[in-house]
């Protein structure tokens, strides 16, 4: 870890520590105990087998280290917070890449939902299925004021099915019947839908983010540590005790799912649309 | 099964089979795969147990028609949806009727609920108590903009209890607190109180209903069928599960609660009450 | 029990039946079928062992009284509805006090959340934690209009943790979201708050307080009691039960949470504080 060579705007300046392999860039603030994370995987901050791995490994840094209080969950990257689950990992792969994938998404809900620290989606850019399911598992959402960025659970359009640990998340912030018409429909909500739905918490000019950010941290941080973190895994418990027992079954479910023919052509044409796109 | 001799407006003229027995009219639209199930038992689509059973066998007709994959469920009488469960079957019957009529009535309602096709109830009249719940029970619920059609499950004033699963159907569509106030004041909403607490998802000018029921079924199946089925199971099988264990038990406690004197006293009274009322 | 010397405005005249002993008053109109209990412990109607046991006989007694059908909970003290458990119960004191004093807690919950009465909660103050319990626990909850009065479960502000029977109440009035937020970050909400958040049901002027009361419970008791009660039963048994089940656990819990140091140590730290604000 060096010194950090930016700042993070609306926040003191103070010695900060920062690592960063490919995926993503991490700054620590010492001073607040604030740490924030950037996707910056172009194109759109898909959540590859490399990108989940590193997130691990960068959350499991944080929470071990006692310096860091809280996180703020951001994006590096214009217009795009995460695309969500990178489709090439699930396309046209053995089962032991399917299992390793699949393990490591596990791996990374587990850990960020069920984290010690204070967690901050700051969503500055679209955010469907996978992406819209870290902004889910945070404390708190901001997502920017800007009704051209969509957010939502939104595997259904794929054809897919949302994992039953992402309907459970999700249940835990809308409530049963905005989640069960939300993911039948596979909705992918503008911000000012998303913040009529209860998907997000506020919606902020896009550059008053970052202040708004440091704000709401600073509000979550006043309180004391321990009292909080127990009322958080008291929350979450139910939740995340649902995956840890069915975790090796959730994981064959997937590889049956993704292994069958019909699921993956649709992938493939999926990907052929995205690639056209471009 | 033969041709239908009527369209449902709003939808693209297609050839269309019709059945027909006494209570239910049902026209199938085979292009658009959306058949409207239409209440027809004067004067108020009372849950008999032929209506019931009609309902049942109409629904897995169309349940076991590939060609199907939607169904519009509304009235074809003014004013009323449906008065929910019919209270002669109640009164002054054996035990075995008893019996064979609740078994109807959950079974109604495992089908409905559990429907692979895409629900949708047309609410062009008051709905309270059964016919509530059938509403309740469906994906998506666009009810009349008319204050003077009412909805809600108003069982304990008439001195009954919901049963439990009609309870759990209630918990999902609107929540815990809603649910609890709502049922133990029998509360009967109009339209614009209902659309407030989430009881219906919409209301439509009347004369605009079909208009809007075939925009929302297009809407419902421009999804691809097996995602939002499995979906739709995952957010309803605990609550399923839950009469399917019970479903014994759950009858016993009808009829020892029916056969109570001062429970069939208060239906007679009810009961004559509403002969009045003509 | 004797003659009541003041009538609750807004009531009929009646021939009333009052007990009192230190810390609660409670009037009993006997033409209505409503007691008001009034809370009358100053400076703050703090959960001190023997209001609660006061608390809980006086439910017991109503409970058991055929005439009684319905309690207003209110505040004979300007400015607060209850503060909440008594600190100085929490502070170094033996074990065995911790015990009785938890377990007098937990039966005022049981005893409130079950009540086959119509509770209503009347809050002419402020309602911190163990106080705004109270008001939780009932059937339906008027507040005054006024945004200087505050209510929410702000333990986690005083660095300790909402056992999760109280926790569990929350969520079945505010749904799991606002719970969550609320309680992690120990919010107090102001009166209008309040409103939004679904803490309370309605708002209404202060001194219009016991005329909406009076209606409230006219509307409450309008239903048959015997449905009415099934159905809170049936809506409230799940909670119930869990503190049931593990209610010797919840006194361990308690009592290992408030004999540690660092507890003792914060818990004297905001005796000390509200000492020198008085």
């Amino acid at each position: 870890w060096g010194r950090a060579v930016r700042q993070l705007p609306g926040l003191p300046l103070a010695p900060c520590r920062a690592f960063s392999n490919n995926k993503i860039q991490v700054e620590m603030n010492e001073s607040s105990g604030v740490a924030t994370m950037k996707f910056k995987s172009p194109p759109v901050n898909s959540l590859s087998l490399d990108f989940l791995t590193e997130f691990c490994i960068s959350l499991e840094k944080l929470e071990n280290d006692r310096a860091c209080r809280g996180i703020v969950i951001t994006s590096a990257i214009p217009k795009i917070f995460s695309s969500g689950l990178d489709i090439t990992e699930m396309c046209g792969k053995s089962t032991e890449h399917y299992t390793e994938f699949w393990r490591a998404v596990q791996e990374m809900w587990l850990r960020l939902y069920s984290s010690n620290m204070v967690t901050l989606a700051v969503i500055n850019g679209s955010s469907p299925a996978g992406g819209c399911l870290i902004a889910l598992s945070c404390d708190y959402r901001i997502m920017a004021e800007n009704p051209k960025y969509t957010i939502g659970l939104n595997e259904a359009q794929l054809g897919i099915v949302a994992p039953f640990w992402f309907k459970d998340t999700f249940v835990n912030v809308v409530g049963q019947r905005v989640a069960e018409r939300s993911l039948q429909l596979g909705s992918l909500y503008p911000a000012p839908e998303a913040l009529k739905f209860g998907i997000v918490d506020e919606l902020v000019p896009e550059e008053k983010l970052q202040e708004k950010a440091a704000a709401v941290m600073a509000q979550w941080l006043a309180l004391p540590d321990h009292a909080r973190q127990i009322t958080k895994s008291m929350m979450r418990k139910t939740v995340l005790d649902r995956l840890v027992a069915h975790r090796e079954e959730d994981i064959k479910n997937f590889i049956s799912f993704v292994s069958k023919e019909s699921i993956q052509k649709s992938l493939r044409m999926y990907m052929e649309m995205l690639k056209k796109k471009k």
